[in-house]
């Protein structure tokens, strides 16, 4: 992570720069939210990838950089209407901010941010990468919506699960990689492999903080650990562990996740069963192959210093503990 | 109106072909939640625009319709998530979204509409079209953020109010028509002319609005008149009224509308104290200027049988009941 975060390291401040600009409003308390969510995004994960899938595939102009702000509004605007949905009390480490500032002022902030990400793209003026970034905005509602009806449920498939967060979180680090691509000329073929490179990142990615909501703990993760437990969110971990220790502990989970019924000690409980079902290891696992599957993507891409970063990338994707 | 319905009926037979293809989603939910407040829309104002000013300005093509029916997306979205924001109970004659599926899925749902409505308009294939409708969505969410924040406050000035309406709802009326004229090829001084239709149009239309909330009544509105006196929001009806009706009623503006501790009398007192100050028309009056100004915008159009439509159209903005 840390060569990739040098070699972006100038693209990342432009893109930080128009993300300022394009931020402001004449309305006082639009960019006292935004700033509340953006500035404590230490990662900006998203962008990154846009920038770097835009240079490995050969960018030598700054059309990229208008797309990774967009892609970063994007972000923050579900993460907005996200918190707003599932009534989480932190994120990124501060309070989340329709706890300050009031749902509805979230909901539209969020809104704001969205249109925004569409006014940067309309400037980088790329019709083919617009349709790549509406198309994954659809597709991340349509993963929202997909678990706010499905998720409470005992009886989620592993498929309808990895189809959940192939929309809600994976379509982004696609589109953002392809919309990159997009800007550099790059070839259908290219365009391709890189957004199957962010694709896979980006499933990765959820698995393994899916995982870390049993395992991590709030002063690294930056938001309560075991929150999707409490809110009886059913993620891999959960339904690898329920599926394994089958009938003598059908009443624990029904309980516990169905009824939400729940005592301090049920968390801990919780995470034992995972442990010795297997289920936490089992998770990253699958996000490892991910990861790797994300690497093969761009083996045989040219090799500038780009690609060993973003291969890199995919290891931290993995690895992380936060 | 009838005049202009009839002109545009296959027009709007095709814009409505495409908002149902669009709106469809494997995820269940969302076509049923979309198709509640869409369904409930008799008039589609917006979309009408964009068909009508279109076609004034010479549109030989179908290229209106798909920005016609991004149009009525984004209102659609900006309605599910308006409801969310001032907990409304009816929309279009029908128990809001949000009581029956809960806020969580308006919200998202309106996330996916405003989506759609982007993926509609890269259809198009218009990137001036995008931007004006970019643009659009952007002041909205800024004019429903001002509205949030200032709205309730019994010092208010007109100024200010006008900068409301003017931003959440004058600005998608101005984008609708701006936009069919952009497709339609026409001449940057025809597209700014047909934007000022709209905007006054849309200005009109607010202020009737505003004005039927203390004057109308809930079978013909399909929703709850003295919805604005009841959640504190300060419209221009009000305003004028508290400012004429001076100190002498201070206090009771103060506990009705600053505090909102109101009886079921508060309202009918409101609404004499209002029509004792001319505050209703006065209203009124403001709406008819703003629709002159509309008609005269369009005056110096060729006369094809859209121009005196559309005139019309900006009379009934006037005239109408509900």
């Amino acid at each position: 992570m840390d060569t990739l975060l040098k070699l972006a390291a100038p693209d990342m401040r432009a893109v930080d720069a128009l993300i300022r600009e394009h931020m402001d409003s004449p309305v006082p308390v639009i960019p006292a939210l935004a700033d509340h969510l953006i500035a404590g995004s230490a990662k900006r994960l998203r962008p990154l990838l846009t920038i770097a899938a835009a240079r490995l595939a050969g960018a030598r102009d700054d059309a990229c950089l208008k797309l990774a702000a967009a892609v970063e509004f994007i972000h923050t605007a579900t993460l907005l209407h996200d918190d707003v949905v599932d009534s989480s009390e932190l994120r990124r480490g501060r309070v989340a901010a329709h706890l300050i500032w009031g749902a509805p002022a979230s909901v539209l902030v969020g809104d704001f941010l969205f249109a925004r990400a569409f006014e940067l793209m309309v400037d980088a003026g790329s019709m083919p990468a617009l349709e790549v970034l509406a198309r994954a905005s659809r597709v991340i509602s349509e993963g929202e919506v997909l678990q706010l009806t499905r998720s409470h449920d005992l009886d989620l498939s592993q498929d309808v699960y990895i189809e959940i967060i192939k929309a809600k979180t994976a379509e982004l680090f696609a589109a953002a990689a392809e919309a990159g691509a997009i800007s550099a000329g790059a070839s259908p073929e290219r365009c391709r492999a890189l957004r199957r490179f962010g694709q896979d990142l980006g499933l990765a990615f959820q698995l393994v903080d899916d995982a870390l909501d049993y395992s991590g703990d709030a002063g690294t993760l930056g938001k309560n650990p075991g929150d999707d437990f409490r809110e009886g969110k059913v993620t891999l971990p959960l339904l690898l562990a329920m599926g394994r220790t089958g009938a003598a502990e059908r009443d624990f989970w029904v309980r516990t996740v169905d009824r939400r019924e729940q005592t301090d000690a049920d968390l801990e409980r919780a995470i034992v069963l995972m442990t010795e079902t297997r289920a936490l290891e089992d998770t990253l696992n699958l996000a490892s192959r991910y990861a790797d599957s994300a690497k093969a993507a761009i083996a045989d891409f040219a090799s500038n210093s780009w690609r060993p970063a973003l291969q890199d990338l995919a290891d931290f994707a993995v690895a992380r503990r936060a």
